[in-house]
């Protein structure tokens, strides 16, 4: 195990941040395609030599932690960094709820739809509204509470308990600030807990038509996450508990779902790298800023959109035999079949998404649309 | 979001693997307090800007699967990559039982004592036996097999199905061929499924008196897996699956527990890394051979040990004064009182423990003790 | 504690079965409003105060399955006894599946609305499809089975692997022949469990339209249970499982879920009573003809019908100012508003309803429909 | 479905309350051998031809509630009614605990025992105490919870919070008033819920050295539950919620275990004809006695006992060869080994034990001990 200028020369070698590509595709589909940041990926090359407490105990997580509570303009909040979305939801619905409580959200919510049962195996019933664009209103969530209170069997049916929402929502959209507080105000008047997803924050609150802001949802949501994985970090997610009944022994729960990290510092580190020099809202602007530029050239076209996202991931309805030809030098997500010559597909852009790319992809659809 | 030179020269002058202490006190009072070994690390950045498929389906994760697979000399092991070891135990636990079937361990097995009730948490009781310097025998098992299917009301008590083993044990000892060979042959005999935790797995196979080997495992295992985040990676657990009946769908069961990472080929580059060159079991060897200079120095100083450990981990039984002059400079794990004037403590070393340091406190031992 | 003689005189002064009504109403609201058919007590009577095993593993429970056993044309099949339906479903969902499998149901079945989660408690999802009066088909199933296993991200949704549906259904319909052949065709195609929630089977099979048998279902369900709960006894629903691959361990699992009754000869008597003279038939024939009577009622008065149900549970539509004077002596259950001057509500006969009590109420509906 | 007098004349001669052996053996292996005390068979069948609400709304269920409240002296209580003992273990556990908490008992509890993992199939882990004659003491409670809350890494195991014990315990030994008072106070202390199982409540309050009494269970315990099935009712278990914490929503979590009875008044019906007029307690008395005798006749004979049971649970340790001619005419339980020569076994008395019977089997054993 040899130290030293050694293998620092060697390692300075073979260090090089620019891409190498697996496969000669560039990677639309997904906004998880690269590592991290190299901001973040150098700090925690720094730090990989210190000895710190496990478990999230160290002196970096306090300090994101302590960054987060900063941005968020309230010091009484409680914070916890998770690996993984998936991970965060069940554990926090996991410490939320009662055995006979449920989640609403809305059916295309990503605990209804793509976690593999996870709320479920912790016993909770997921509870779907129809969504309006991957939202839900205020006015359904205190529907579907009168509709249960309401019922004389009501104790034989699943008490809606916890209203779950994405930010930006799976299919690009966002919430505005008008939208979020009637939906505040229905929860604490009813008693019901109010969750935001945030896998997707960063790019929520750079969007160009956001209102809202991390002081604004932390007035507003009982408990928020800042989600990583998908705007700068290796992975983490940087949960933000505001109620104060959701705080008592959250950390048995995070250990209990196998959520605690062995070297917690790993997510300190990387918060600490995003959340310092504001790096997290840069590099969610770049992505957003680069997916108006795919919306743009295909509006110019003439083609429609499933949702009018503001954010990084962009559904355009386009002609088959257009993604077919895209589809030689670029991946995007199929999202579904319109009719027998048009479909509606993902571009999805991120913190890493290379401008020179977007500027092909740009040509490319400018191109084949005239064919 | 610039790229090129000048970030380059901007990283090298941060990098620097050498040790920055958080603290004065050098810990080894556990086997993760630092970050990655530089080769680990080196390939992380090497890969960071690729592009790849996510959830574990990567180039890298097949080249692990693939390295791991030919280590056991068997090609047709499933072999699964985790963050941590909890999550490992659980979701393999998950999977392999029916609701009313529970896991024999040793009363001192990590899923019985430092899991918070995760495998309760999945619906299944853990059933411990009493350990023996860590570890149970094939003897005890059949007698608890014998006893459940012995009683006319076995249906009211849950069925013991997987016996859980950790190799090594939560206290430094190792199983044996001959042991291991008669646990594995009483498992088939009764139908359990035998599960072996491997979070220091390394520690185990480069132990001074250690005759198992990976080809070994896999044949006398249902399932193991082999841990890193103690042995040199910023974390993961390479899951190998023997049985063919604990392979269908498991993917599934990792989404459902929240294990599966979304940029998986973190996981498949650090085992890349850890056995494309055998550096897995050289910075074993490293950790056992400082343990090993730790444990003379005891013994030379008459001290007992609560369990004769060949592994990383030693303990220790050692005058309290002795002990508090020891704190000044070196953490250790506090184990057991033993009585007024001794306790039994953890020393812990890595893959990543310095020569000097152990020397230092080596000298240190054997100069406080002479008080 | 005196038996003999005295005893039996003050015995005999008190039983009445006649009815004792604790309020003036007449309960059509459901069909549990008794206790058990005069047989099946007289039985209970009976075997009082014998001596047996407990748990279900005496004599009476051994024949009860046996006449179950013929009246399916089985002697493969297995038969467990419990208390209610609940219990049954959750009990057969645990033991059916894995954790990262659902239910296909109705989005009107029972699991799916009236259980308070009982199927997530047991940490699986109830996957809902659009009900065609109450009912689905084989090829909605179809459908979801190639949804889930068509889309490349499977894994990460939860796996279709057992098919609910009940018969009658929760709104009175039922299953043809030919409409349970071609789901049960698709299940086997597609490796689906077929479940039947039988809570009123006998309501079911003695429908004026009804094609299906006891052997039939036996052939073509992977499992089922024949209700009597709500036909005829004080308690209990007879479970068949037909599935090989379901029988395994079964009784620990109901054990778990606390479903095993101490006294379960109890069960056993009362399906004796129930099956040793096709009882069970002639009441649900009874209850069927007395739903028939106030279905012609509604008929002739020109109201139409939520459902065009041919067994216990009638849902016309009526006039709220009928309703309302109906309800001055009899029970219904309001199901749903229809517009500002009808209501659809239920009628529920059973085998105890009075033959005088519905000619009371339909000429109180022929009477109300005047006004 | 005729009524009247014809079929009371059938009813009248088949009603024969006495034994009818399905078998030669008289049972005294178990205490829930016979269906019900003929005064509560009698009201079930008086009661059997009204209309009520389902689910344990209707007026019997809320006159049995009032009477227990009544008996405990406390307006205040929640009264809800089970089938068996499981099914309330498993619901209450279910109600009070969070995820990560788990329920003290003694090693010998039926949660940890005899119920196939119910309490860990809801989430739970059952954290076992060597039990000192069946129980267990608040100082070892105290213990306990020193050892979880005092050790650094408390969030890694599994957190104490409620305490489950049997009155009489599971060997028939029982609680004294300063037991008791000493486990509630260290429990109220430490913030933990005191759970008294009292499938057998009846023979601990009617034991000869008992000093407790309803009264005082409603002012120590957090809840408890009054147990039937084994004394008088054909099945039932009356649980009194003392804690107003433990109230909320309740039904909802009695529902979604499947433990809701449909016609719940078979629960109210058979309490009230326990409570009215203290046949509960008469009962308990005559097994007791019962039970006395048989101890006598072996504390005669010179036999040790397993446990200073004072209840109907004996344990007595015989000569095989004496156990081996008894065993021609009655059942008793095997209990365990003692040596090549001796076994200890239990005999059970009940309600129902006939006073005949006992002095036969007293005769028997004095006979053949002289063998």
């Amino acid at each position: 195990m040899k130290k030293g200028s050694a293998f620092k020369v060697k390692l300075l070698q073979n260090l090089d941040f620019g891409r190498k590509k697996v496969d000669k595709m560039v990677h639309f589909n997904c906004d998880y395609s690269e590592g991290a940041h190299p901001k973040v990926l150098e700090k925690l090359i720094q730090t990989n030599s210190e000895q710190t407490e496990g478990y999230g105990e160290d002196p970096y997580c306090m300090t994101a932690a302590q960054l987060i509570k900063e941005k968020c303009n309230r010091q009484d909040v409680d914070v916890h960094f998770f690996v993984g979305g998936t991970q965060t939801n069940l554990t926090v619905i996991s410490a939320a709820l009662r055995p006979h409580q449920g989640a609403i959200t809305a059916n295309t919510g990503h605990i209804n739809v793509h976690e593999s049962g996870a709320i479920e195996a912790t016993g909770h019933k997921v509870l779907p509204l129809p969504n309006i664009d991957g939202k839900i209103t205020a006015e359904q969530i205190q529907n579907a509470y009168n509709e249960h209170f309401g019922d004389d069997n009501h104790e034989h049916m699943v008490q809606p308990k916890l209203v779950y929402i994405s930010n930006p929502t799976e299919i690009g959209t966002i919430y505005s600030k008008s939208e979020l507080t009637a939906i505040s105000e229905i929860c604490k008047k009813n008693g019901l807990l109010l969750y935001m997803d945030g896998a997707r924050l960063g790019y929520a609150l750079c969007a160009e038509d956001n209102d809202l802001d991390l002081p604004t949802l932390a007035r507003l949501c009982d408990v928020f996450y800042i989600g990583a994985t998908k705007i700068g970090a290796l992975f983490g997610e940087a949960l933000v508990i505001c109620n104060d009944k959701l705080k008592e022994d959250f950390r048995y729960i995070i250990k209990q779902n196998g959520g605690m990290l062995a070297k917690g510092r790993l997510l300190g580190v990387q918060f600490v790298a995003l959340f310092e020099d504001d790096l997290y809202f840069d590099i969610s602007k770049h992505a957003n800023k680069m997916a108006m530029w795919i919306k743009e050239a295909c509006i110019k076209k003439g083609y429609n959109f499933l949702t009018a996202s503001t954010t990084n991931q962009q559904f355009p309805i386009m002609p088959n035999v257009v993604l077919k030809r895209i589809k030689e030098n670029y991946e995007y997500a199929f999202w579904q079949k319109i009719n027998d010559d048009f479909s509606a597909v993902r571009f999805c852009t991120s913190w890493a998404t290379d401008v020179n790319d977007v500027q092909k992809l740009i040509a490319e659809i400018d191109t084949t649309a005239i064919t």
